[in-house]
């Protein structure tokens, strides 16, 4: 692990979830790739612009402020992939409080750290995946 | 991107999805870590002894032969961290036809690749995430 990489991921991570709390829709995008990967909770999306899209029935009809703020964060970085981990409460969307899970997959590109992965999820509520183990 | 590690990847990960398919406890955790961290459909799991009894459920009441079969399957590669995506459709198990997304993050150890997490998660159904851009 490289301590000074996980920093810099680290707080890539966090200044990208406080974007998303202040609906700052630039700084929600300012380190991502063109040609991203997103495994959102309904679908899979690629590309920055369809990415983009996915934040428009985000902050559509709030029921307050925005909350994104991410908790156990752990990251494991190389010198130049990373990969990224949390749990994430989010309050105040129409979709009221949600407890999800991500994983965050990055590349160094000209000294940058760019995000060209993210995998968003919620705890399933199908009884079908609900064994005596969970 | 390092090639020769990305193969490793890609291979580590066909192999682990094609112990599943065969039943091979032993296959399925022969490349994870004692700490692992997977995002489970239902739950969060901790450690290789849960990550194990979580296959438990898995393998319970199958409905027919178990089939779990990766594809786009789409490696980032560093000299010594990784991460990679995949589509997995899974067949035969109590769960009936299960199309799921897989996010796995891996570290370098002693010049072996080890997945340190895994992300599992099946598109949500519940109508409070599904907006008119999905």
């Amino acid at each position: 692990m490289m301590a000074t990489e996980e920093t810099r991921v680290r707080q890539l991570i966090e200044r990208w979830a406080a974007a998303i709390s202040a609906q700052d829709r630039a700084g929600i995008l300012a380190d991502h790739s063109d040609d991203l990967l997103m495994f959102d909770f309904p679908s899979t999306v690629r590309g920055i612009g369809p990415y983009d899209r996915t934040w428009d029935f985000f902050f559509a009809d709030p029921k307050g402020p925005i909350r994104f703020v991410p908790r156990e964060l752990e990251v494991t970085a190389g010198a130049d992939v990373a990969f990224a981990t949390c749990l994430i409460r989010c309050e105040g969307t129409s979709a009221g409080v949600v407890e999800l899970r991500l994983t965050t997959g990055l590349c160094k590109i000209d000294d940058k750290w760019v995000v060209t992965h993210e995998h968003h999820s919620v705890p399933t509520v199908e009884s079908r995946f609900k064994g005596p183990a969970h």
